[in-house]
């Protein structure tokens, strides 16, 4: 599978790599890795990502200067649905060659597909791509790579995490990738913003289902006496599901245009992708998300009910 | 280094294992890796700690009876200092005869010394003289070799964690080391209590020096209110440094008897060891400690000034 992406990738010239929306460290890192491989070799290559890249992932991005040509190729890295190609869909659709992907949950969409869903992050499996097509592992690329490892698995901590999510971060260490700064900025930098959001955020913890299920509630109000901004609200999700005894962690976020964005994280046996899949969202086992266009009271109705039909089917 | 190590081990028959005071998962997990590992070769090991054994490492343990004989070689895993062996050191003082640590403020005091600051856990030195020993990696020695690297690297997320710290944590993945449920465990589960503390703590957070110093109190008061345990406080010291612009993050800690517990972590170039030095403390760079029997207002005085002197002596 890697050798023939491998070949796929070789014969073409022109190449559109496609992130998915609401981009993130694994595919802004898979993406940028790939292009600076294909560059390295020749050849044209440009990135597309329907949201602008947030703040905190420019650094994978930092040097690459756009290029504009018509693509012979189209490639998307840790896209499991054309869906989540936000406003690249339309002109895209149907039009994407292979797909390198690592997610469970992936709908094929793609001529030719690349999964792997045994990677923790789709950067290790652009890893092995690169290795294939002989491309030097310089800084910036190992850096990529590195920083996919660790935002798929939070920073090795999640039940994702293997052997090889390890050894490629190791390797990616011993191409120079700076991991210390990386995590420092990623994982262990908090804004006062952030702090303050966080006392407010846990104070808002409430527990069902005998305390296996957490929820927990970001709204704007909160939002805006802290300052927090919009991309840090990610580090808050992860709460509920740290606390002793829940399972499934869900956090209700107001979105500025109104609605919520319901992110759920579990621990297993529960399926978050299962959970969030009975009201139109997706994602992976332990972290899964959907979007619920209601006011609170019913968003919190419906994700908690979505929680319990999970629990029934499941006999739990 | 390594094979003069493992030859002086394989020489002797009767070996007690010497764990630092206040024992953690590296000091633990060292212990009882090579415990396992000398067992095997058909030697006898007993494993001492001057402290109880903390609830959350109990697992680094279990099934590993205690047999009591005397000893014609005792050996310490991860002490720095003989005071460190805290109630075991009027038994062992002058009588050790190996120390296998990886303290770069290591103050030397056994016969023989197996030293390597680089790198990140004692384990990781282990892991190698198991290795040199011919010893069968079991997954109870994986499991122990594992939580020591990934305590002692905050779940690699610590700038001390090297591409070697990688190799090792996915070499024990492969020898069937539970990494996610110890992760899970030790690092991403938090009860209630600590939950309630978290809010109480963050809310204390005073800044200092333009605020790259951030100092947090603990108070016995806080924890009685909140039911918080002796040994869950530690998940609390990281976070003054964690906020933006902080380099010297301070924890003080009230301790049972009164006075204090200053835990000092900083990021580079601030060295928390130089500045818990200035009080009779010590520790790594990035984490160092010290006891101050004063009470609180006098105790943030002292590490506070202890602070000020070191930023003037850096010219900082």
């Amino acid at each position: 599978m890697i050798q023939e992406t491998a070949r796929l990738l070789q014969r073409k010239d022109n190449i559109h790599i496609l992130c998915h929306a609401s981009p993130d460290g694994d595919t802004l890192g898979s993406g940028s890795a790939l292009l600076l491989a294909l560059r390295q070799l020749g050849k044209r290559a440009a990135l597309y990502c329907g949201d602008p890249i947030p703040q905190r992932y420019a650094f994978l991005l930092e040097g690459i200067a756009q290029e504009e040509f018509e693509p012979d190729f189209v490639v998307s890295v840790d896209v499991a649905d054309q869906k989540l190609l936000g406003s690249l869909r339309t002109r895209y659709e149907e039009k994407i060659d292979l797909a390198i992907d690592h997610h469970a949950s992936h709908v094929q969409f793609a001529k030719h597909l690349c999964l792997d869903v045994h990677s923790a992050a789709a950067t290790e499996i652009i890893y092995r791509i690169l290795q294939e097509l002989g491309a030097e592992i310089t800084v910036q690329i190992a850096t990529a790579i590195y920083t996919g490892v660790s935002t798929d698995t939070g920073c090795f901590r999640y039940q994702n995490t293997t052997a090889n999510s390890h050894r490629t971060a190791g390797a990616m260490m011993d191409f120079g990738a700076p991991a210390g700064e990386i995590n420092q900025m990623l994982f262990e930098t908090k804004t006062k913003g952030l702090v303050a959001a966080e006392v407010a955020a846990m104070s808002s913890v409430e527990y069902f289902h005998g305390g296996i299920c957490a929820l927990m509630v970001i709204s704007r109000e909160m939002m805006e006496k802290t300052g927090l901004l919009d991309q840090e609200q990610d580090a808050l999700v992860g709460i509920p599901r740290q606390i002793e005894g829940v399972s499934i962690g869900i956090t209700l976020k107001e979105k500025p245009e109104g609605g919520f964005k319901a992110s759920v994280r579990t621990n297993p046996p529960m399926d978050a992708a299962a959970i969030c899949g009975k009201i139109g969202g997706g994602g992976h086992k332990g972290a899964a998300g959907c979007s619920i266009t209601l006011p609170l009271i019913q968003a919190r109705e419906k994700i908690l009910g979505a929680v319990s039909a999970y629990l029934q089917e499941q006999d739990l």
